[in-house]
Formats: structure tokens, sequence, C-alpha cells
């Protein structure tokens, strides 16, 4: 295994600790309960909490500060943050206006929010409200999920809840349009290698030289199908068939668009894969309103990518548009 | 060669028209020439240009935009644009203020923009000046260099120089405050792969299972030794003794740090490595004064990464605290 790590037991907290040393203005981390929250929490807002497995970097602690959440919640590699992470998180980040997570469709997830939600309701009396994203096309029914997997496309309800919560919105009305931008969003992706959890060591799956894994979770969970490795554009329009298919986009309606590296995959072949998919949104006369090329959702180590495609309303474009000042996400 | 392309030889166009579509608002590419250019030029300030050859992606497009550069020429990989390419560069974005050109200090780049600038001047009249970067302690007179190699420091001379540029200054100002900056950053990197040049298809060398390239160029040129993987602190150790013993700072001078990833290493480890980096610049009494963590000067897909460090004065950190709005580098 060639990572740079100190030992496989020690990553989550020291890249937390390596996050909290690079951006001193945007974080916190509370080493007890891992729980990455914004320096200068803003208590008359609603309250946006995030987080899951680690492995996903910058997802989720990247995506703390203004405009997007105020904390994440930061499991072992993979695995869900326990209950007591997910309340202690509830109960220090609690604001005027209640909190709202944001959950990855997955069991494990899933079990530990909630539980952790109804503690906090009950013991503290924090209104919490849950909105599940599972925008991955590929497969129904996974390796830890039930119906449908939550990917990048995280990223973006992120953003929009963010920028709606900024606002001053009460809980229901920041609930309601997490809730639209987690119904209009889709993302598929592949794995061109599979990655190597740190506490296991090896790679979690095998490809030959000429294959991908087509469909793959972003914690190496099989895909639809194995392929044969194809050309850019060609994987391009794979990913966004499978996209429109299952949410067809009319010709002049507005989109946002996701290239979301895996972790180990180059900026060269993300902007390629940009171009690619640009010009098969172009032919089905989809406008294009925002692209973000680059790594937001990754699975470790993994070489692939995911394209991830938000349909847009007024509504939704006007908090996409909003300034946004986190680690990972910038928008001036 | 596992990569999403879709064949060699397209890779740099489609790459800088990926570029283009995700950042229309920043970004126009000349086909003919390949450059990249500010969407909205200011034609009243020092015009910077940078480039290089392909294959570091974000760099140098990625730093096209305000408060950094005005265009980046972009050869083929790992090759340098030709003088023509960067004769164009120069007059197609000229101001009224004259133009720097920041080279990195290869020697085909050397040969190439030094001829551009030459023409410019005499044939177009345009005030041309020159900084050349030369931050890689590892090694001197590598594979492509005559002295030192200019590495990830690069950026640190995009950003203070682009923000002088920026308040107005004349051309030999900008050019002082881009000189102090390239006098001031030190790097050094190391691989723990290689990467793969696509028109090659093939790594560029071999490492063992537990091996590391301590040193290496960021066109996989050999670095001062290989050795055998040890941890994330022991490897920052070595790396910022290298760094302090070239650029020595005493207790309580401030510096930028930047924990730049190669290409393929996942945000995870390079967090890990700023923790390590951070608890030696504590022992030190350095106060890192700002840190940025990502890929900003890459290998293509070498997993691997690079510490610089740059000593900071008054001047130079008003500079780097002024905003910036690019692709790849935005501060508020």
């Amino acid at each position: 295994m060639k990572k740079i790590i100190n030992s496989p037991e020690a990553v989550v907290n020291e890249m937390c600790l390596g996050m909290e040393r690079a951006h001193p203005d945007y974080l916190v981390f509370d080493p007890k309960y891992r729980v990455l929250s914004r320096k200068q929490p803003d208590k008359s807002k609603v309250c946006l909490i995030s987080g899951g497995g680690s492995g996903h970097e910058p997802a989720h602690g990247g995506f703390v500060g203004k405009g997007m959440l105020d904390a994440a919640v930061c499991g072992d590699v993979f695995a869900s943050p326990s209950t007591v992470q997910v309340y202690n998180a509830i109960v220090n980040n609690k604001t005027d206006k209640g909190t709202l997570l944001i959950i990855k469709n997955y069991t494990g997830d899933k079990l530990n929010f909630e539980a952790a939600a109804e503690m906090a309701q009950e013991d503290d009396d924090i209104a919490v409200e849950k909105v599940y994203v599972e925008d991955d096309v590929a497969v129904k029914n996974s390796l830890y999920t039930v119906g449908r997997r939550g990917v990048a496309g995280t990223v973006f309800v992120h953003k929009i809840a963010g920028a709606a919560a900024e606002t001053g919105l009460e809980l229901p009305q920041v609930k309601r349009i997490a809730e639209k931008v987690a119904e209009n969003v889709r993302s598929i992706g592949f794995a061109l290698t599979s990655c190597t959890v740190p506490a296991k060591g090896t790679p979690t799956f095998t490809l030959a030289e000429d294959e991908l894994e087509f469909g793959v979770g972003i914690h190496g969970e099989p895909g639809v199908e194995r392929k044969k490795i194809t050309g850019s554009d060609d994987l391009a329009q794979k990913l966004l068939d499978m996209i429109l298919e299952d949410m067809p986009l009319v010709r002049g309606e507005k989109a946002a668009l996701m290239i979301n590296g895996l972790g180990a995959t180059p900026l060269q072949e993300l902007y390629i894969l940009n171009n690619s998919a640009g010009k098969i949104l172009d032919q089905h006369g989809i406008k294009v309103y925002r692209t973000f090329v680059g790594n937001y959702m990754t699975a470790i180590d993994m070489a692939g990518a995911s394209i991830s495609l938000l349909k847009l309303d007024d509504e939704t474009m006007a908090y996409l548009d909003s300034p946004a000042d986190t680690p990972a996400f910038g928008l001036l």
C-alpha cells in the first residue's frame, strides 16, 4: 500500500487535524466526536449538518463554511459515524432555527443519523429534519444500500440548501429546497482502478488493464458491468444516456453539471470528459448553466470519475449562484 | 494506459476546450496558438503571461483570471510551447503597461519565451520583462534544466505578482515583486508512482512497492535518491529539512505553505502531510500565515506531492491576501 500516512488507525484524525491547520479561519475540529464545524457559527439560521464515512475528501469537511454546511461528522474510512457522534454534532451546533441533516442513502448512515435526530429532539428539544440523497442511477439495492446510493450530487444539496439557509429561511422551507435538489439530481460514475482502504491495505477489487467498472459506487461497490475502456466521448455518451433516461430534460432546460474525480484522476482527464459531456448536452439542447470540474466526492484513491446533472428552476438557480466560501467550494 | 481521453494527439486541445466550457465566464481558448486568456481582459494593467508544457493542470490555465494571470500558453504534454505560440500570446494580450513573462526554469521554455519576448519587443514595440522561477531544491542541472527546476512555487509568483499588477503598478515594480517571490520560495517533491505521458503510453519510470522517488521533478525527472517509504511525519521532516537548509527561517518569521498533489494523490493524504508539516514548522517557531492544500502544479497522473514554503514580508503578505478569482484559485 503506497500512501502518505503515519498509520491506518490515525488516518481520519490526522486528516481532520490537517484540514483544521490548513483552514483555521474556516474550521474547528472536535477530536472527541470527530466533527468539523464552522469557526464562526451563525446561530440565527437553520443549521445544516452532513457527513458520513471518511474517504470522500473534500466531502464533507471541505464544504463547511458560509453558504454551505455548518458541520460535518466524520466516520471511519467508508463507515458511518456513530449515533453518539452525530448526536453531539447536532447538540454542539444547534441554532435558533433547528437542524437539517443531509444524509446520503446508505443503511448505516440512515440508522445512525436518524437515531441521533430522535435523541436530539427528545432529550434536547431541538427541531431536526432530514433529507436523503440517492442520486446514483447505476444500481438499486447495493452493497450498503437499500434503494439508490447517494454520491456526488449531494454536493449540490449542500450548496443550494446552504444558500437557502443563509438567507434566514425557516427549517421547513430549507428542507423543501434541499428535497427539491435531491429529487432533481442524478449521477453515475465509473472506475479505472480500485481504491485501497488504509486499514485493509490492498485494493478492494481488480480490473484488467483494458477494463473499467461502469456504475461503480463511491466505496468501490460493484457497478452495472465491466466494460472495455473506450474513448472519453463514448464514455460520456453512455453515462449521460443513463442519466437522461432516468431524468429526461427537454430542449432549452437548464442544468448544472459536475464532473467529479474519484481521487486519483488528473484534472487533465476530467476536463477532457467535461468537453465530451458538454458536446453531448449541446446536441440535446440542454443548457449547461454552471459547470464544476474537480474532486468533490471521492473514493479515496480511485481513478475514475462521475457525472452529475442537476435540473434547475429559477429558485435553485438563484441559490446555486449565491456566494459560498468554504475550503473546497468557493463562489464569489 | 488507463486514461479518460479520446486519443493522445487530442489531449491538449480537448482539455483546453473542456476548461473553456467549464469556465466560460473566465476563459477564452485560442485553439490556433493554444492560449487560454481572460474572458474580460483589463488593458490598463501589466499583462502577466505564463505557461509551459501541458500535464501540470490546473497550471497554468486554471490561474488565468482576476488577481493572477492574463494568459497561459499551453505546450504539448511536457513540452514547451513554441516561440510562435508565446509570441502570439504576447501580441494578442498586450496592454498599455507592458508584459511580464513568468517562466519556469527549463531549457526549452527559456529559449522559446525569450525568443518570443524579443520578437514582440522588436516587431511590435511591446515592453516585455521576464522572471524565472527555480524553486526546486532537490537537484541542479536536471534532465531538461540547467540550474534548478521551476515547480509548484511558481503558483505563488502568479498569485502575488498578479495581485500587484491588479493594483496598477508599472512593469518594473511588478517584475521586482515577482522576483522577490521567486527568490523567497523553495519546493521539493516526491513520487510514489510514475506519471504516464499519453503519447508514450507507459510509465516514465518504475518504483518498487515499498519505494519512493525523493526529489522527483514534475516531469518525472529523477530526484535525489530512491528511499523506502516511511510515515508522513518522517517524510515531511526530510522534505522540510532540505527546504530550510537552503532557505533558513528564524523563529517568528512568517511563511506561506503549499502542500501540492502531483495528480493522483487523494486529498486525504495531502491533509495528513499538511498536519505533519505544520507540526514541524510549529517546532521551528515558523508562523504559517496561509496554507494551500490541493492540486496546483501536477505531473499528469503521478501519485506523490510537493511542499513549497514561501518566506513572507509585509509586502508579499498583503498581495497574498488580495482577492483572486480564477478557475483553480479563489480567495475572497
